[in-house]
């Protein structure tokens, strides 16, 4: 097996030996975790709740407690055997492709999208990725011709991020259906990356897990990393049906035996107060994504973007790029900011870089004002 | 895939079931972690050092104490690139196994050992598990003629756990010698699952990572779990050569991301005060040893044992037991005792059951009376 560290970690890497950089590249939430969940987690390792492991599946006071959430979001998965609790999205998103696929089989994924990511899992389960490029005019929508073309009798299953990481974009309800009736027909999992799915700037997301007629075609990954600046805990969930997620329970045993304990009382209470949480959380996230936005409007001459309807990230195109790995790590180099190279996007990420807005107001506008420097002054 | 729980995870499950239960089944210390970690850690949240992912290979003070530990123990492994901490044993020993792995590769593991688990995991890579099975009658010794016609031109790795699960046995350092030089000869990784290594009645153990001439060939994995009573936790720490080390590094990458901050604080906490928590654990599970080994003379009628040199386990073997999973099922239902069945340690283990005591022991006087009245009533 061969495979390698993403441009995101590799960049974090080397950010963190420079003093005074700047990071506006891996997504980690600049915020603590709330106060309340602190206090619970606490509690929980003072009387003794903490120390031994919990069933391979989670907890099953917090599945009970997922299941109920899912039910006031309109999704219902049984506790017991439609929900296994995780040690963070990429462990449940590595358990699903590897239950799922055999050497040789295909994975579409929609670019650019959390791409390296999803490739060197695949790699890990010998199965490929088959690219489908969203079409950045249009605000990277799907192009359903494209993406049928590319089902092949070797496609096990479909990779989508929505809200997506990077562009921050949305795909349509009717994307959604056309994708849901497809894997249907054809028997394709439907993997939905939903890590960013609380942070969105829209009034309404279409959530295809909602439709129980997909039921049996859909896992969803959920994180709490990023709504509830979780990250360092290492939990999510997983919610599917008891077919497929009956074969995922042993590959989790296998990756982790059971989600952090400790990590899963932080769960409990995050449910618990989630509302407070988020709205709190998307206060900032909201303030900040303005910001950005006027910031980046200052330097129009140098690159476009847009808005995005979700995450926390701009994905700008700068005009004359030529190699985003090359131009993040000058930048990098010369004015001490980190930034993540469109190309670890995949396909269609080139040209682009990608900014976190998860962070300090302090860090966005000394971030931005380095990209503005090392824009006026250097030829790349 | 086609993976499936082992029967210890199946045993709780249905233990977790019966109120008034008591399992000697999985292998979950009976004591709290020490009151020094708790505080240590609690005062780590307070600060805002756990919410964020640490680095890849875990936070670099951690890394640091972990180097300076094994430095006192006689091994020598660099920080930076030689070690990554993991979320548990069983995290790192499928990281280090689809490293290294291609399909159709060939693991070999000495039986009885921690079987289904090792097993389960080598599927997922593809690859098959050759057994060598230890010998009973000489103290589960091993058979080095039958061990090297086992080895073949795909033997990719050899799992060596020392003190051995379940059997509480040490492999010799005669023994230990010749399967170094031969995994030098040709090439073949040594992974030690030495999860127990710290769980020790003989004043010496031989340590074959100790020896330099070893080290390209040998990745050690090393929990938290069993000697610091943190299984909850899901943390622990693999130290090999750069060459190995690299290679597992972007597969743990896939698998966890990092392993989660909370628990790295409760590692470095344990480290730091690892002689006084590491005898106070040693002196209940030799109390506990000597207990159980006292209630099992009472019942030499109907089964033998040889006591563990390392471990918190007892192996016996059940005279009459024709199918270890089917008694062990009865056993549950009848007299509501979960034990783990023989036969889930691989060939060599039917016949026998695993009885943990790293319980209190209350459990311990309560569980073998329910075994012997199971034992005096029923046919089986």
């Amino acid at each position: 097996m061969d495979n390698t560290l993403s441009a995101i970690k590799k960049m974090e890497i080397i950010a963190r030996e420079i003093p005074g950089v700047i990071s506006l590249a891996q997504g980690i939430p600049c915020v603590p975790s709330d106060r309340i969940i602190r206090k619970e987690v606490i509690m929980a390792i003072n009387n003794n709740k903490v120390d031994k492991y919990s069933l391979t599946a989670g907890a099953m006071e917090l599945r009970n407690l997922i299941s109920e959430k899912l039910k006031k979001e309109g999704m219902e998965y049984d506790a017991a055997r439609e929900i296994v609790v995780v040690a963070g999205a990429i462990e449940g998103l590595t358990a699903t492709l590897l239950s799922i696929l055999s050497p040789g089989d295909e994975v579409i994924v929609f670019t650019p999208t959390y791409y390296s990511n999803y490739r060197e899992i695949v790699k890990l389960a010998h199965a490929n990725v088959v690219d489908v490029p969203l079409v950045e005019k249009s605000g990277w929508s799907l192009d359903l011709n494209l993406f049928k073309k590319r089902i092949s009798r070797l496609t096990r299953a479909i990779i989508i991020c929505n809200p997506n990481n990077p562009t921050g974009s949305l795909l349509r309800k009717e994307e959604l259906l056309e994708i849901g009736e497809l894997a249907k027909k054809r028997n394709i999992v439907l993997i939905l990356d939903d890590v960013y799915y609380n942070i969105l700037y829209e009034k309404n997301i279409f959530l295809l897990a909602r439709n129980k007629q997909f039921k049996n075609n859909i896992v969803r990954i959920v994180s709490f990393s990023k709504d509830f600046a979780l990250s360092g805990w290492r939990i999510g969930f997983l919610p599917g049906p008891e077919k497929l997620i009956s074969k995922i329970l042993p590959i989790h045993d296998c990756l982790v035996n059971c989600a952090p304990v400790v990590s899963q009382y932080a769960m409990m209470s995050a449910i618990r107060h989630e509302s407070k949480i988020v709205f709190n959380t998307m206060k900032k996230y909201r303030k900040n994504k303005e910001l950005m936005a006027s910031l980046l409007k200052q330097l129009s001459g140098f690159l476009s973007f847009t808005v995005p309807k979700g995450t926390y990230y701009f994905f700008p195109k700068i005009f004359k790029i030529k190699n985003s790995e090359d131009f993040c790590l000058k930048l990098l180099r010369k004015k001490k900011l980190a930034v993540v190279p469109g190309s670890d996007f995949g396909p269609g990420g080139e040209g682009h870089i990608r900014l976190c807005f998860g962070k300090s107001e302090k860090e966005i506008v000394d971030g931005i004002r380095r990209l503005k420097q090392f824009l006026f002054i250097n030829k790349f």
